[in-house]
C-alpha cells in the first residue's frame, strides 16, 4: 500500500491492523558517467514498491510513505546536479516527518537508505527525536530504524559475488544494475577512464572533486547490467520482507 | 530533460544552453474521501513530465528537477497520513535546493507548485534568500519564481467552466481531475456527503477537522473524471511552457 | 484602550469582557524621496489608534498592542534608512508576541498590517504557532488574523476613486496621504521624475535599486495630500472597526 | 533627526557627516498599579527625542532610530500586558537591526536602553555580531554600545537625592516619573500596599509573582510626580548628548 | 563529591539529601605571555575541587559537575588556541546541561564562573530556560544562579590589598596566581613590556588585538607568585562554601 | 604539549612546525555500579596525554586540545548524573571548536572518541562544517577526523584477547579498566547481577532503563582491573601516535 496513492479514510483503516511505514530515503547527487544523478533515492523506491507489490498479492499489506529524495550530499555538489541539504536541515526535516507520521499512530518507522552519507545525519535525527523524550522524562511510542538496502539479508553477500572485482564505494555496479533494471531505457554505455575509479577520504566539494574526477569513488560502474539489476532488486525484495517483518513485531519493553 | 535521470556531465551540457529549472513541488495531505494524499505533488509533476516531453519533441529542453513531495500542511494533520513541514523546516529546505541549484549556475529556479498552504512559506523562502545578498549588498544572481499550477495562463477560465458549481477550495474537482488522468486504476467512487463540503477559515489541525469532517472545503469532488483531467492538463502544460519561456527570457537590471 | 498605556491591572479588567488586541504591524523602509521611512507601521498605527478613540467614545473598549514597527523589507535596504528582520528572526518575533498574549488570555489577536513584503512571512509564523499544536492533538485556544488596512472593507474602492492613475504599489499616494493627514508638518513637495515611477518584479536589494532608483514603484506620490489623506483614515477607521468586531465574534467549533 | 519621519536622500544626506544611529530600546511590561506597561520603552524615547530636539536646534543633528519597545521580560509574563521575545529571539533581532544599520554607513550604534532584563542578552547580543568577523578575521566596522539612560552621568545621583527611601528595583518612582512628565493625562493615584514593595531575586514568572504580589520591587511607585520627572528627564538629556558626542569620536584602531 | 568520579548510584543516593549542584564554568583563551590558556576554566575548577574536599572532610557532601571549559570569548579569537562558543551556542550547551541535571532532581544550579566574557551569555541562558516555564505558566523547579570566583565573599578585597597596583581586567596577577598556586610547574618569567597593559573597551578579534597586543587588558601578570595564589584560593574557598550552602538553603515561594 | 596549559605565544610558535591538535572527546554518562559517570571523556583524555608524554620525551610535540567532556547521551539520561547535548547542540559546538582551532591555523583536526553514541553526530557535524565551502564553491582548508579509541590499532585485537567474554557494548571492562588504571582510588567492587549485562537495541531514555536496569549493556564490568587497564592504556597510546603521524602527512589534492 502506498501512502501518496490511497486517501485518509483508506489509511486509517490500514492502522487498525499495522503501525509501520516504510520510507525510501536517498539523495540526489552525481554517480559519476554513467550513474543516475537520482540513483540514491531510486534503489531504495525500487525495492520498497517490489516488496509492496509482493506483499499486496499475499494480503499482508505494506505501507510505503512517500521517497525521502533529497539527503545530506554537500560533498558532491562539485558536480552539477547534484542537491544537498545541511545536515541541520535535513534533521529538521527527518523529525517533522516522524512526527507527522507518529501523529497518526505510525509507532515503528523504518528508514530504507540509499546513500551512505545519510547514515550519520539520520541517525543524529533520530537521537534528536527520542531526546525530546529523555530530558522529560516522558513515555516514547517510537521505535525508529535505519537500514541501507545493501545492509538488507542476502545482499552484500550476492554483490560480492556477483562484483568481486571493481565495486568500489560511489557509483557502484550494484546500484547503478538497481536502476537499469528497473528503468532500461537509462542505459549508458561510457568509457569509463581508468576503468577502476580511485579511492580516498570524504571531505568537502573541493577536495572531492580533485580525488574523484569523473564522481566515482572505487567503482567500475560499467559492470553494471539489467540483468544483474533484476537480481539485486530480488534478493533485496525478500531481505526487505524478512526485516520489516521481524521489526515490527518488536516491542518496547513496558 | 529530467534532472534526476540524467548524469552529471548531461546536466553540465545543458547548462550551457539554459540556466533555468523547474521544480514541481507540492505537499502529502489528505484530499478527503476521493482524493490521493499526494495529490499536490503529483498535479504539477504531472504537469511538469508532460511539458517535458513536448519540449523534448520540439529539442528544447526544459530542465525538471526532482519533484518536492512534502510542503507545509500542519492544519492536514488531523488526517492520518498527512506528513508536513514546520515552516521554518520548509524554509530551510528551500534555501538549500536552490542553494544548490544556483552552486551548477541555475540561475532561473521556478516552483511549479500544487498546494496553497506551501504559496507563504515559499515567498518567505525566497525573501529568506535574497536576504543573504541584501544585507551584504553583494550581487544576488538569483531569479526565482513561484507559480501555483492552476494560475497558469487559461487554467482559472477551464476550470470554472467545467465545473461551475463545487469547485471549492480542498480536494477541488480539478485537481482529483489530474490525477484521476494520469494514475485511472487510482479512480475512486465514493458518496459524498454533502455533495458540496462546508467552506471556512483554515487554523489549526483540530479546528479543521471540525469544521471540515471528511477534509474536503467547499469542493464536491466527484465530479472528477479522467476526461476532464486531460483536458485541464493539457491547457495546463500550454501555460507552463509559456511561462516558463517568459521567465527564461527575464534578465536583472546591471 | 492603548495596551502599553495601560497598567496590568486594567488589562486584567478589560478580559473580562474581551480576548481580543489589535496589533499595528509595519515596516520601517524607504518610500521614495517623498514618503517617510516610517509610513508602513505609521499608517496602521494611525487607523488603530483613530478607531480606539471613536471606540472608547462608545464604551465598547478596543486593545490596541503596542507598534510591531521593523518587519521584513530585505529588498529595501539598498536604500539608507530601511531596516529589515529576516524572514526567520520576523517568524520567531510574532511566535513570542502571540504567545506572550495568549498567556494572558488574548485569544483573538489581529494584526493590522501596513507592509505588502510582511504578508507571507506573518501567515508562515501563523502555521508556525498553529503547528505547535497540530503535531501534538492538542486544542489550540487561538484565532489569529491578518488585515491589510488596504483591504478594509471600503479602502480599496476609495483609493481607486482617489487616485484613478498613479496609485501603483510601493510609496503610493494613498498611504503617504495618511501620514501626511497624521503628521501634517511632514508633508514634503519634491518633483518626481518620472512622475509614475517604473514596476517590475521584486527580488534582492541590488536588483530593486536598479529597477527603481528613487525607490517608488508604479506611484506618483506627489498625489498625495493631507485631505485625501484624512478621507482614507476616516473610511479605514470604519472598516476596522466592523472588521474587528465581526471578528472578535467568531468562535472555533467544539 | 528621527530616522522614521525622515526620506531615504535625507538619511543618505545624513551620513555624510556623522554615522552615529541611537536606538531607544525597552520592554512592555507590567510596572505594578501605578506604572505603564511601555514604561520602559517610553523613557529612553522620551529621553532620546528630548535629546533630539535640543541637538536640532543648535544644529547638531542626533540621529534616533525607531524604539525597539519589546525586549526580555520573561519573568513578567505572570502580570497581564507583559509582551516578551525569548532571549534568542532578541538576539536575531538586535543583530538583524544593526546589520541593516551597518548596510547604510552606520558604524557607531548606540543602544539607550529603558529595561534591566535586557542588558544580559544586548550584550549576548553585540558578541554574536562581533563573531561574525571574529571567527573569519575580517575587519568589523562596528563600535556598538549599550547604556541604561539611569547610568547616563547625573542621573543615578539626582534619583539618589529625590528618592533616598522607596526608590527601589522595579516600577521605580524615577522611571514612572519620567512617563508621567511625558504623559500628565496618565497620571495614576493608586493605594500601594505596602508603601515599599518587597525584595528578592528574580526567577521565572510564577516565582516572581509569588514574591512581587503587585509586580514592583523594592520600589514605592507613589513618589512619582510630574515635576520630579521632568527633573529627571532635564538631567538624563544633557548626559545622553555629552555620552553620545563622546562615543561618536570614539575611533577603532588600525 | 565529584559528579564525574561517581557512578549512578550514587548519584541517586546523594539526591536523597541534597539537589545542589556545582558547575565549575570558564573559558579557554589568551591569557598574555604568562597565563596559561586554561585559566578561566581552571580557576574555578581548582577552587570548586579544593572547597570539596573541605567538605568531604566535614562529611557534608558538596557535588561538583564536570568543568564546562569552552565558553564565549570571541574577542580573544585574535591570539593562538583561543576555543570561543558563539553566544547562541553557549545557551543551547547550558540549557542543555541544565534540563540534563534537572531530569535527575537537581533543582539548585550553581555556576561558579571564572571568565567575565560568560557573564551576559550565562544570565541569558538563564532567562531562555525560565522561559520555557514563563510562556506556559508551567511550575518551574529550578534555581539558578551565576557566581564569579572573585565575588565570592572576602575575594575582591584580598585581591585589592594583595594588587593595589596592576591588578587590571585581563590576565590579572590573581587569576594566574591561582593557576601557579595548583601548578607550580607552570610558573613563567616573562618580562612584561609594558609592565601594566594598557586598557580599554572590548569589541572584536581584531580591535582588540590591536588594542592590547599581548593580550593583558591593565594587568601586570608578574605579581602573580604561588604563595599568592594559595591565599587568594584559601579565601575563595571559605566563600564558596558560604556561599552554597545559603544558595542551598533558599526555596522557592508557593 | 597540552593546549589550556599553554599561552598563546607557546602556541604560535607550535604552529610553525605542526598545524595537527588532538581533541579527546566523549560524554558523561553512567556506566553501570562500576564505572565513573566520567568514562567516555576520561578514556581518550588518558590515552591522548599519556601519548602527549612520550611524545614530548621525543621531541616530537604532539597538541592536546582540552577535553570535550559532554557529548550526545540522550539515551542515558534516565539514570542519575547523565549530561547531554542534544544532537543540534552538540553539532553547533563542535562547529565552534572546530572554527576557533582553524583560526590560529589548525587544519588537521583529529578527534579522539570515547562513546559510541556519539561518532553518528559528530560525523554529521563534519558534513555540517565542510557544507560551508561545499555550496560557495570556496577552498576548505580542514581535515577533519574521527577516531573511537577503541578501534585505534591493535586496540580491538587486544581488548577481545583479554575479555573473550563479557566485554559487551556499554560499561565495558576495557573501558572501565582504562579508568581503573588511571584513577587506582575508584576501583570499585559491586556484585553485577546478572553478571553479564542484557543486550539490545538502543533507543530512548526510559526504553534504555526498561532494557537494561543497571546501566550495562552486554558487559560484564567486573572483569576490569587496574592491570589490564595499564595493557589496554599502553597499546591505545602506541595507536594514537602512529594514528596522528599518518593523519598529520596528509594533503589535500591541489
Amino acid at each position: 500500500m502506498r501512502l501518496a496513492y490511497s486517501t485518509w479514510p483508506e489509511i486509517t483503516a490500514f492502522l487498525v491492523d499495522s503501525k509501520t511505514v516504510v520510507i525510501p530515503i536517498g539523495s540526489n547527487e552525481q554517480h559519476g558517467p554513467m550513474g543516475l544523478l537520482g540513483t540514491d533515492w531510486m534503489c531504495p523506491e525500487i525495492i520498497a514498491l517490489a516488496a509492496e507489490k509482493i506483499a499486496s498479492e499475499k494480503n499482508t499489506a505494506l505501507m510505503i510513505a512517500p521517497t525521502f529524495n533529497i539527503g545530506m550530499a554537500q560533498h558532491h555538489l562539485g558536480f552539477a546536479g547534484t542537491i544537498s541539504l545541511r545536515p541541520s536541515t535535513f534533521m529538521a526535516a527527518i523529525e517533522d516527518w516522524v512526527l507527522s507520521l507518529a501523529r497518526h499512530g505510525f509507532d515503528h518507522i523504518y528508514f530504507l537508505n540509499g546513500h551512505g552519507g545519510n547514515v550519520a545525519t539520520i541517525e543524529a535525527s533520530f537521537s534528536q527525536i527520542y531526546a525530546r523524550y529523555s530530558y522529560t522524562g516522558e513515555t516514547c511510542p517510537l521505535m525508529l530504524k535505519l537500514k541501507n538496502w545493501w545492509d538488507l539479508p542476502g545482499v552484500a553477500t550476492l554483490c560480492n559475488k556477483l562484483f568481486p572485482v571493481g565495486h568500489g564505494m560511489h557509483a557502484t555496479p550494484s546500484e547503478i544494475a538497481v536502476t537499469y533494471a528497473a528503468y532500461p531505457e537509462q542505459v549508458r554505455h561510457v568509457d569509463l577512464i581508468p576503468k577502476i575509479a580511485p579511492s580516498g577520504p570524504i571531505l568537502d566539494a573541493l577536495d572531492y572533486r580533485a580525488r574523484f574526477p569523473d564522481g566515482r569513488i572505487g567503482a567500475d560502474s560499467s559492470l553494471a547490467t539489467i540483468e544483474l539489476g533484476q537480481e539485486i532488486i530480488a534478493m533485496s525484495v525478500q531481505g526487505l520482507l524478512a526485516d520489516v517483518q521481524e521489526f515490527s513485531a518488536q516491542v518496547k519493553p513496558a
